[in-house]
């Protein structure tokens, strides 16, 4: 092959040309047995087809003639090598296909092994060995690999056969089938192929391989390959590469087998080999689990020789990887060869106790140990979990909308729930979907159970944003709120009291009460102090790192003194979104009723002057809670008639209670105040910014509620820094009409109390508008809060509420979205203004403080990207304050490697 | 003074250091006074206190004290000029003081004459003149007019007393009250200062004259300049001029006199001068109509030597100003003083003629003539007006949110309206506001009227693009269906069938039939030819000239091949937004509710089959009326609940049946379809190319029936240009999934029929991802049409629906907009995402058609800015046609001059 060629396209790798930083090319399992090539260690010779192959097939819809071309040389090269032609009749090479993909994913075709037997090679792999039942064992495999996942015929038809045979002979065991058996089991296959593929099995050894490259490259678009993508935010078009492998044989006797290992234990972390032996076994005999394995630690008394290589082998991999490695090996009589290693996967705990010991052990520093968690794997470690060993009875299962483990009994409304709770019992509130009225409920419910909505559904998001474990769409459920109980579809009801168990990790929903494991790590976080516990030691470790490196402040969102309060002990730098209007909510829902149906201003004033004492109450509780931090308050922002009852419902009541000749004037007053009220679109009508200039007094009430409070910390010698935010702000205009009202009423407390208010005025920035002129808005704002929930629903132009139910999982599997732009930010449109707004508002304000109060600033993805904006803070829940921590300190640690 | 402080500030300009270009600092009577000086016309010396010092003031809150230097100053040079002192008891200079702002403006206020009388020189000027009673008289008017616009005293008490005084003399007329009548008016009306205004009325005529001109800065921000600069769209923060100029009089006797006149006929714009003289008296009196004018040709009987003085100097002027004038003038005991000029305000149809005439004048070229008229103007000549000269009786008032003149008899829904048009009655659609239920009842109607409901409202929007006369929002009117009837607050009620009449111009209501004018101008626009009027030839030669010199191509919104065709008519060059759910309502709305209500796909389909041949016919149609002109036609928008009843209305009627045992099984059936695809904010929901996503077949349905429509075009001969356009895309994924969909249905039915089909595949813009993503996007789309409605709403976060109502008022108020940006683009936020998409999407794609096609497209500013981001056509209703076509020529002439 000329060097110019090379250069216009190179599709085909030898194992020597490779290493384990090339996974975009040579996919993950490509790279690393180059890797293991270059470091000398037993890997039976090979070569990878590249990722660019895959992609110009899928593209072109054939495969390119190079890569034919390719092959031919390639495979040449590996026959001198290893002295046999593929498929020799005398004496055959035969290859392994196996698919390698960047990352690895279930649902790709993995393996087809023995490439090169066919009718006449058999015999001639039978004369090699000298063993012609292991021959014939061989062909057998192929043609059972090869029909299931080339020609895709079900899987059954051949392990039917094979149970067949077994039973005609009296046995159980493969290994009691003889050469004759296996013989006729070859005709069998071979009838089975022409049966169901419409063909005869390929003879020909090339085309058995031609085949199985294009099978491996189909199955990158295979239906559990794109889930699984899309579930894991897999790009489309990585592509997948294949390696082909020479054979080698760990079913030649009880000197030969194939083992899994691990350099450490993957699921607590523990230092120490880990893995599983099969005697006489090829590799997928061990993961099929159809004999009993033997631990890594009998190898020694089997094959002390292998043993030894093998843990000197992993010792130096690990070593080579400074990881944990994940290893596939082969003893063919009595020699080790090395089929695949990898790092890795691991459980959360074992990931965190790993970074920590490797560490330790001088393997990694501080900041790549923070590198190898995640806040994804921090947060499984916080939510409580069901006691795996315990018995349990599924009767539902819906959407996993918000982790953990919750077991209590049902309740339908806030009101039981309160009341219940109130008299010490744990309860879970059931309801079809949720609204702002059961947020009393929520907050005092160990879990939400919804039978409609989604992952962003109003249940699922306020039970996030409360770290309450809720199962949300389990629509198998037929909630009835009348009779107190729910029907499942499979049968049995469940009356209000009755207990369940809900997990919010898994979306199941189980009958009575499931034990409960508590999680040491948030115990930890809330601070009680254990000693002798490796993973809260580990995680503090990490932890201390992470807050030693990040560039990103992490605030919460929280609403009264109790959030405020975990919120600090979990790391929290201050308050990103304290919402004032659910301190609207319970016991004040009448004042508020009182507020919007006055039919004049001194009938609001009057309103308002009874509000004003307990939101005042209120933020002192929170400034003193978050002393010394900066708190962002919102003004009110949602439509007054969220307040209000619901105008369908109220409506119906009222004319049922008509047409019973009953009237009942405060409902009639209510509902035509609902009437008024209504909106075709509440999320496009009056709420935010827009309530506080059409309702006089309003903003100013609550500004001197907050300044009133900041006075009554100072006096008290507190340290409180509250910072006013205006929602729903599109234009300058409006910012500046609101800001001089509050300025007013700050100078008039200031001179009042006789104290100077450390205070700042900012604005949400969640329009588009707002973002688009962001340069104007920071003439007014002190900061910007980027608000990602509404720019992402006005910026794509469907609402949170409506369009999960109605279109998002067509849009999903259209692969219209990778994820829901509710879960990670849209970087690409909602992204571009957020980057727009940062950047024109620092323009115009270089010292502008900018955050994200968004579901967003919680989420690992929308963290990094907020980073690398150059925002100041993200805010988030309480409980996914440490996650925002960790994914923090990884992003500026990325950014600047 | 020196050079040095003149570039530091200057407040002050001596008449002669103008010119008729410095309205922006001297405001126009100012820039005018100079103008005319310097020409060398008999213009009374003065000077101009600038706009810039009247900012200051604002700005300060204080006069600043340079500018009192400076009047100092060049009151002592006029002092000079005229050889008297301001004030001097021997021989007064008295000077007026008048405002003048760049534009003129009602409610400011506009004249203090006769400043510098007092105690003492009232006797100096009689001495002067050998008039003691014109010297009291003088400044009886000084006090009255001091006391009402500078002290804000009601002018009542000064009228009431002059009233009092010639009835204790027994007369009528102001002329028989002599000296000590006026001394002792003199006297009532300082004491009537002194009581209302609690001050005496100032001796010191330098204090007069300071007052003066603070309560004319103090005016720019009275309540009634404030709300006219609104309505004009005037920026709030030019400020106004103020002159000083010495003061004639023309009410020294019948030798004197004031007047007014203009170049023209400024109400129907005839040649030859027009205007009214009134002997022995001030320019307010002619104004005021105390008195009977002469005409201006009289004056010619009268005194021969000013007449020629004043034609000569207004042929002059008009020459000079190449436009039409308006002027003001005494004759001072024989002697022409002129005391203003500027360019006339006159009607929309003086416009057109004068324009055109001017032309043919040779005083302004073609060019100049289509900038001389305005598409306001324009649309004002179109619509049908109630004949001026016809008895009416009001009822009620509304927004004139479309309009036009109608007149028929009230129906209350569709149905009705349908049936009384079907037997040749003209009727007028009354509701409490509309729904797209409406539309078939709005078709047939004269003229809307609704109770409730803004200038963006669903009627007002409908009807301004139909054409349709509307007045929205007669809160006065309490519409009851149920009874057919409205009652009217002041008392009254109109039953069905009676008849009203609605002007759409003013917002009126009428009891009975007020008699119509027809509009000549619209029936030239339908093809009638006018032998001999002028105003027809006008606008002839005006549009055309427009269509010579414009960029912007102009196509017309048409949703059937009535409104095509008259589109046509009008100009339009095309169509740039069909409807294709318009044609979803009326009968078939029942094939619509198959689809809705459809369980599974073959249900779905059938429905979907049932509609095709109804939708191709409608594009059959309109491709031929459209023939050999681009028609875009835009798939299914709306969500589909909108062809369904209302949720609460059927929810209600469903609870009381029940309640009365009554079981509608369809309608329960119904009440469950509107259930499921309720959404909490449609206008976030499932709609636009959302739907087209999530029911199969749905957009290839109406693709096909348009192809299939342009093939058939084809095989008849025709010409058709079908564009399919894709609403609501965020993403160019959406646009692909849909795309390919496409561009499979139209190779089949070209390999079917045998025709190349000439069409285009594009995308609304009109969501903000779409805009800020248009680079990625124009990949995909031969075209965008920005929807300038929707992404107004979703830019700015409200919807037009709902926000009108709410607080769109109270932020005209606030002055957080100057106009609705649903009336007029919001350039800064809307535009600027505009502006963003055209760039990218034509870096992307050079060739990329760019058009607009929401209400925008027919708004005069709007079109301006569209014309400078270079879009290539606006689109807008029919009857905006030609407006567009004036205004983007318009556009064309400012831009490039």
């Amino acid at each position: 092959m000329s060097a110019s060629i090379r250069l216009v396209t190179t599709y085909v790798y030898d194992f020597a040309e490779g290493n384990k930083d090339l996974k975009d090319l040579l996919g993950g399992k490509g790279a690393n047995l180059a890797e293991m090539t270059n470091l000398g260690l037993p890997v039976p010779p090979g070569f990878t087809i590249s990722t660019e192959a895959c992609k110009a097939y899928l593209a072109q819809g054939t495969v390119p003639t190079e890569l034919a071309e390719e092959v031919t040389e390639h495979l040449g090269r590996l026959e001198q090598a290893m002295g046999r032609r593929l498929g020799d009749p005398e004496d055959p090479l035969l290859v392994s296909v196996r698919s390698g993909a960047k990352f690895s994913m279930p649902g790709m075709m993995e393996t087809v092994l023995n490439i090169g037997l066919n009718d006449a090679s058999v015999a001639g792999l039978a004369a090699r060995g000298g063993n012609e039942r292991f021959a014939w064992d061989s062909y057998r495999r192929l043609l059972q690999m090869f029909g299931a996942t080339v020609l895709h015929i079900d899987s059954e038809h051949f392990s039917d056969a094979l149970d067949a045979a077994k039973q005609a002979k009296g046995t159980a065991a493969d290994l009691d089938l003889d050469v004759e058996d296996l013989r006729a089991l070859v005709g069998t296959y071979k009838k089975i192929i022409v049966h169901h593929a419409a063909r005869e099995f390929p003879q020909d050894p090339r085309e058995q391989l031609d085949l199985a490259v294009k099978a491996v490259f189909d199955s990158w678009n295979g239906e559990r390959a794109v889930l699984y993508r899309r579930s894991e935010r897999i790009p489309e078009d990585l592509g997948t590469a294949v390696n082909v492998q020479a054979m080698v044989f760990g079913n030649q006797g009880v000197s030969s087998g194939s083992g899994v290992a691990f350099t450490r234990d993957p699921a607590s972390g523990e230092s120490g080999v880990y893995g599983d032996y099969l005697q006489n076994a090829q590799g997928e005999d061990v993961v099929a689990g159809i004999r009993n394995t033997m631990s890594l630690q009998e190898l020694e008394g089997v094959d002390k020789t292998s043993y030894d290589g093998l843990l000197h082998i992993m010792s130096a991999l690990e070593d080579h990887y400074a990881d944990m490695c994940d290893i596939e090996f082969t003893i063919e009589r009595g020699k080790l060869w090395m089929l695949q290693t990898r790092v890795g996967k691991r459980t959360p705990e074992a990931a965190f106790r790993i970074a920590h010991h490797m560490v330790d052990d001088g393997l990694i520093d501080d900041n790549e140990a923070v590198l190898r968690v995640t806040g994804g794997q921090l947060a499984q470690l916080m939510f409580p979990r069901f006691d795996e060993a315990a018995e349990r009875r599924l009767i539902a299962r819906g959407m996993n909308a918000s982790p953990g483990a919750a077991v209590g009994k049902v309740v339908f409304d806030s009101d039981t729930a309160v009341e219940w709770s109130d008299r010490g019992e744990e309860v879970i509130l059931v309801r079809k979907e949720t609204n702002p009225d059961d947020l009393r409920g929520m907050m005092v419910s160990r879990g939400v159970l919804t039978s409609r909505g989604g992952k962003t559904s109003h249940a699922a998001v306020v039970a996030r944003g409360m770290g309450r474990t809720c199962v949300c769409g389990a629509d198998d459920l037929d909630v009835d709120v009348k009779t107190r109980q729910f029907r499942i579809r499979g049968g049995g009801v469940v009356h209000e009291g009755d207990l369940i168990s809900i997990d919010g990790s898994t979306g199941e929903v189980f009958d009575g009460a499931v034990p409960v494991a508590d999680s040491h790590v948030v115990r930890y976080f809330e601070g009680e102090a254990f000693a002798d516990d490796d993973l809260v030691d580990s995680v503090a470790a990490i932890m201390g790192r992470a807050d030693g490196v990040r560039r990103l402040q992490v605030r919460a969102n929280a609403d009264n003194p109790e959030d405020a309060a975990r919120a600090r002990r979990f790391g929290a730098q201050g308050i990103g979104l304290c919402r004032t209007e659910h301190m609207f909510l319970g016991d004040r829902r009448e004042l508020v009723e009182h507020l919007i149906v006055a039919e004049d201003e001194p009938a609001q004033a009057k309103a308002l002057d009874a509000l004003l004492p307990l939101q005042r109450q209120d933020f002192v509780e929170i400034l003193e809670a978050m002393d010394g931090l900066p708190v962002t308050i919102r003004l009110i922002d949602p439509p007054l008639h969220e307040f209000l009852p619901d105008m369908t419902e109220l409506s119906v009541k009222v004319a049922i209670e008509d047409a019973h000749g009953k009237h009942d004037m405060r409902q009639i007053r209510l509902l035509d105040a609902v009437k008024r009220l209504h909106e075709m679109n509440p999320m496009l009508g009056l709420r935010g910014v827009r309530l506080g200039i059409v309702i006089p007094g309003l903003f100013e009430m609550q500004a001197r509620a907050i300044l009133e409070a900041a006075a009554r910390r100072l006096r008290a010698g507190g340290d409180p820094h509250p910072e006013i935010m205006i929602p729903l702000v599109a234009s300058i205009r409006e910012l500046n009409v609101v800001k001089e009202h509050i300025i007013e009423v700050a100078k008039k407390i200031q001179e009042r109390e006789g104290v100077e208010i450390p205070f700042k005025i900012g604005t949400m920035i969640e329009l588009p508008r707002a973002a688009m002129t962001a340069g104007q808005i920071a003439e007014a704002a002190e900061f910007f809060s980027f608000g990602t929930n509404d720019l992402t629903q006005m910026t794509w132009g469907f609402s949170r509420d409506d369009v999960e139910a109605s279109f998002f999982s067509e849009y999903l599997d259209a692969g219209i979205f990778p994820v829901s732009p509710f879960e990670s930010l849209d970087t690409e449109g909602v992204g571009a203004l957020v980057r727009k707004a940062s950047e024109d508002g620092r323009a115009t304000r270089p010292e502008l403080h900018l955050g994200v109060c968004g579901e967003h600033g919680g989420d690992p993805d929308s963290i990094h990207f907020f980073n690398a904006v150059g925002l100041d803070y993200v805010s988030c829940s309480p409980f996914r304050v440490p996650v925002a921590r960790l994914e923090a300190a990884r992003a500026t640690l990325e950014q600047s490697s």
